[in-house]
């Protein structure tokens, strides 16, 4: 008994992508969000603009949500939580909880979209004393400050005079268990640093890293209008230690390029947080029995070059569940999932491939 | 009079991977290949191991190109060209020109899968000496001596003993005109670092770079073990020259880490050329009426989140015809293009959404 619905897990942007696309290609779907509303992180954590040209991530992650919620073979399933699934691909039977109902959701294939979550820096990351100091802030706190147009010293509320980004905060770390490196806080940073110049313009901006990954057009884009238009201060140093001074901040550490100590005094510092699998994506594997590798992302099948397809069939995982990733890669592998699941059930219900 | 046909150009893994695709959403395809074969660059440039895991190109390619041509809804022209097309979206006509004969192939959809082409050393970039030194070669040379096995001093046949990789040629570039970052020169570089050290192990190998862009899983994948297991020398600086000294390469520039001038003896010279758009994305680009950048790749529609969808209704671009892209961009972005172009079929075939 094959269903030609797809239950798509994770309201996010990748969730949202493809969603759209399988209903586009003639599938029943299921969108389930945990949250209230659609829109995933950006969304919930009040992203300002988007590496994408600087661009509204409400505008464009909305135009995804009218998408998604537009088509009447699309149904939006908020403030619920897959609990369990049983069957196999083609005719999986997902139980959904929502509001202490539940019930029972007949599939043919599920696409996996929970995302991740930032890195928390005050866990292992005493040095940089994020829950000692207020002024030391993630870059989502930054990301709400700066979309509400108010870039302040959070002690002082007043503008800052000095600010320092902080690179590979989880990330690039064996000590914290995170040895990848998690591809987007480079470009969110130098976005962030950019529009405090622009927001705060007396203040001086400082970021401090190990190497800038502003791969393809963010170094065109971001990088290089950071440094010319924007004198954002690029540092190649480490930072080993913030330390409270005078009411401000002080940050220690090696200029690696200049090869000297520093010891420089800021108002505000950004830690630049990397990218961990969510909960959901850690309960959900695990209830979809999917294989993951040793930070908890989700693997896909090994021996080919399919960046979607997992070990159990039927289930396509896209966006950050199979690692960090940017919003073109979450976009470009959830229609590649959302298609591959209509396809997985095309190919259940007898259709020629 | 709408087609249920979606023409693909270029047979590399992003044409490969919308062909099957779209034929498995249930649409005839029919892939046009300029070359006698099909596996597009990584074949024709005899790729070795890829960056996935060290496995081989032939065999991941060579899946990509048995999914796309064990379908009956499939038809290949090899060694074909596309010369002209007319009609629009949903109504196309395809003229296909293959060994002096031509046809009008109907298509409702155009997938444009036409890829990159490594930049020149030789064009802009006479302190480097690509054309006037036989043992300067370029990422694409060094390749094919791994895939023979047969890492060798162009001039002599020996093993060399000192191997420089020089990052960053043709890209990030304003003199040239290339100011992005061609994004995956330096994990391919890492990944070559590492079999020249397998296959010749009293080689010593330097990485000369501005920022290492090993995002993602490269770092824990291929960085890490490159410094720690293979021993490879990553040298932050500038090579500003090339010269041939006592038999042998002299590279000048400037450790920017250690803040001195360096000059050190090589024996091969490899140059990580980054990516530019193929004559044929040039070519079809204009042919199709597609909008551009300024560097000649194709740009998607703007004030969306959209990777795949351009300016031309009906036409769709994946893998390295936006930009510069790695192989799981290809793969992912392949598949959201085949399945946007059947998505589009089917609305226009009046298919309710």
């Amino acid at each position: 008994m094959s269903s030609n619905r797809v239950v798509v897990i994770g309201g996010g942007p990748a969730g949202l992508e493809a969603t759209a696309l399988a209903a586009r290609l003639g599938s029943e779907v299921t969108l389930v969000e945990k949250r209230p509303e659609l829109g995933g992180t950006p969304i919930a954590e009040n992203y300002a603009a988007l590496t994408h040209g600087f661009q509204s991530a409400e505008d464009l992650v909305g135009r995804l949500i009218a998408d998604a919620t537009g088509s009447p073979a699309v149904e939006v399933r908020t403030g619920a939580e897959v609990t369990a699934v049983s069957g196999a691909g083609g005719d999986f039977a997902v139980s959904v909880s929502s509001g202490g109902d539940e019930d029972q959701v007949a599939a043919g294939a599920i696409v996996l979209a929970t995302g991740f979550q930032h890195f928390d820096p005050g866990r292992e990351t005493q040095q940089y004393g994020y829950y000692e100091f207020p002024d030391v802030i993630a870059l989502q706190d930054a990301e709400a400050m700066l979309k509400a147009e108010s870039f302040v010293t959070p002690s002082t509320g007043r503008p800052p005079e000095r600010v320092a980004f902080i690179q590979c905060v989880g990330s690039r770390d064996r000590q914290i268990g995170n040895e990848y490196c998690s591809k987007v806080c480079c470009g969110i940073s130098s976005k962030q640093a950019i529009e405090v110049r622009q927001q705060v313009p007396d203040a001086r901006v400082f970021i401090f890293y190990i190497d800038m990954r502003m791969y393809g057009y963010w170094e065109n884009e971001i990088y290089w209008p950071a440094q010319e238009q924007h004198r954002v201060n690029y540092v190649k140093g480490i930072v080993t230690e913030i330390l409270a001074k005078n009411g401000r901040l002080l940050i220690r550490g090696e200029d690696t390029t200049m090869g000297r100590p520093m010891e420089v005094p800021m108002d505000v510092v950004v830690l630049a947080v990397g990218m961990e699998p969510s909960q959901g994506t850690r309960t959900m594997a695990d209830l979809l029995g999917l294989a993951t590798n040793k930070y908890g992302f989700v693997e896909t099948v090994h021996d080919t070059l399919d960046t979607v397809t997992t070990n159990v069939p039927g289930v396509f995982v896209c966006g950050s569940v199979t690692g960090p990733c940017d919003l073109d890669d979450a976009i470009s592998s959830a229609g590649a999932a959302g298609a591959k699941a209509v396809a997985f059930l095309r190919a259940g219900a007898g259709v020629p491939a």
